[in-house]
């Protein structure tokens, strides 16, 4: 693989089987209740119909992602906490303490994660690309290989020290405006760190110049593995027919590369929930996406889209499970 | 009981465990995550263990109830369908066929419902009070004594064709406005229809005058027994430590009758959701609650509830099952 097969495969993405989604539409309105009256849920249970190409939608089968990098801008002073967080933090998400790991099991959902190179963090992208082309096609491969056929639903998520700036390097050049734009507290950074943050970006920005102008090389420029693993995820999911849901800032701007390479390219995404990283705001609005929840999230991992999993879950269980009127003898509208 | 045990019962209420509170606070900030990185999930871990009186918070057991009830207003034309709905749909929520049914099962709560003189529906409030006093109270004590002292959640709603009326009746007498304010398209009634709730709220309001000033007589005079059973069941859960989770327009209405009697009453209520319903935006202002959920979802029958109640069990779960800093040895702040 390299980025012209990337972009080839962008060009020629599955659509969504309208047949199935038709499908749904039209037992909704048959089902036991006003019509519109689950608004958003009918919605998910359609599009999931779409996009897992049958009708009824299922939800058995809840895959979460989780990618991990290291980041070399890591060093500039960007983050509240220590880059050796990292993989102390993959560690606790395999020995089952972390935020994901309780989420995952209260929704039914089941997690795998993927550390990429860890003890290898990414070049400081104010000096040099973030990653070589084979480096990000390599993180970028992980991420599309490690979605599950099986899946009825994907949640992808990240951890990496650093990794809010790294995303907002990418959002800038994306989607324009000024650094500060896109640059927030993270973790949990002082006024200090924030300065040195949207200064890290600026710098980025200026290094790396009109090259930015191609989204995967904006990806490998600014990037970091897990982004890149993610972008390959979301790829990945939509050639084997998983509906997605992404996490916050940072996996939503891992996935807007693919947007900007190919609007249409999230069709099969939902957004889980709008973090309280600013950026995220702005990020959700480039991509015209409404998320499904807006609890003040900013934890990443995967948290707010595994919680988001779970509004999913209960759209496609109940689109699926509910009677028709003719079944439970239900007056209609009069 | 009658009027008064109801009114010294709401001077008398139990407050939230501060002591509890105060440990669920302490534990947090000892988790793996970033200080007030899942916010809104944080504050329900906290709020729960106060209301449930312990900590940690727990939420095995999550009790749904449901109640129904048949108004006198449905005659005059307005709702979307006929009132032999309330009982057809209470015999599709014993068979397992309705929205709350599948919700149930995919949150792992425990539906009951409970119908009230389906065959005996309420006065028309325009020409007489909806309830006699004996009828109010036989109501709202069914709700209070239903709820269970071992559920660790409670979630309330309704199912009764024409019910947004009484609540829009009700929400006005409680906090002003024109009927217009509070006046929406239920389960999709047309111009006509909306036009004859509105002047159905009016002819309420002004046959009623200033008895109204007294919340539980506005209760018995323009609610219905489905509402005075959720004004019973949140006094109860209150009396047995279950934290609620309120459903959408109706069931806000008829626990805000607890609020306007007694100013922090609903403390352990928490919102699920922002109903599609326009009453309800201006409701839940006038309670003070952010709803967990903006799905436009205006169905009732406790969906909103059930589906944000998954929410909360994700918040205690999440709380209760992480590790900390030290368990895990992940650095903290630097």
């Amino acid at each position: 693989m390299d980025f012209t097969t990337i972009s080839d495969a962008l060009v020629s993405l599955p659509e969504a089987d309208q047949f199935a989604v038709d499908q749904a539409h039209a037992r909704d309105t048959q089902l036991t209740k006003p019509a519109g009256s689950l608004a958003r849920l009918e919605e998910l249970a359609a599009w999931a119909s779409g996009w897992q190409g049958r009708h009824p939608p299922t939800a058995k089968r809840i895959q979460v992602l989780v990618f991990a990098g290291n980041h070399g801008v890591a060093a500039r002073g960007v983050s509240a906490f220590p880059a050796e967080v990292t993989a102390q933090m993959v560690a606790n998400f395999k020995a089952g303490g972390a935020a994901i790991n309780q989420l995952c099991r209260t929704v039914g959902a089941e997690l795998e994660v993927r550390a990429l190179d860890l003890d290898r963090p990414t070049a400081d992208f104010t000096a040099a690309p973030a990653m070589t082309e084979a480096d990000c096609i390599a993180a970028f491969g992980v991420g599309r290989d490690r979605v599950d056929g099986d899946a009825d639903l994907l949640c992808l998520g990240e951890m990496g020290i650093a990794n809010t700036t790294a995303a907002a390097a990418l959002a800038c050049a994306l989607f324009g405006g000024d650094p500060s734009d896109w640059v927030g507290g993270g973790t949990g950074v002082d006024a200090d760190g924030l300065a040195r943050k949207t200064e890290t970006v600026a710098a980025g920005l200026a290094r790396h110049g009109d090259t930015l102008a191609n989204p995967l090389e904006a990806l490998r420029r600014l990037g970091g593995r897990e982004l890149a693993a993610i972008a390959g995820a979301v790829l990945g999911a939509r050639e084997k027919r998983a509906p997605v849901v992404l996490d916050g800032f940072i996996c939503c701007a891992a996935a807007a590369v693919l947007h900007a390479a190919r609007p249409g390219a999230l069709d099969h995404c939902v957004a889980a929930h709008r973090s309280a990283e600013p950026g995220h705001d702005r990020l959700l609005s480039a991509l015209a996406m409404t998320p499904l929840l807006d609890l003040g999230l900013r934890l990443g991992e995967a948290s707010g889209a595994v919680l988001a999993a779970g509004i999913v879950k209960a759209a496609i269980e109940t689109h699926a499970g509910m009677a028709t009127f003719a079944e439970a003898g239900v007056s209609d509208k009069s």
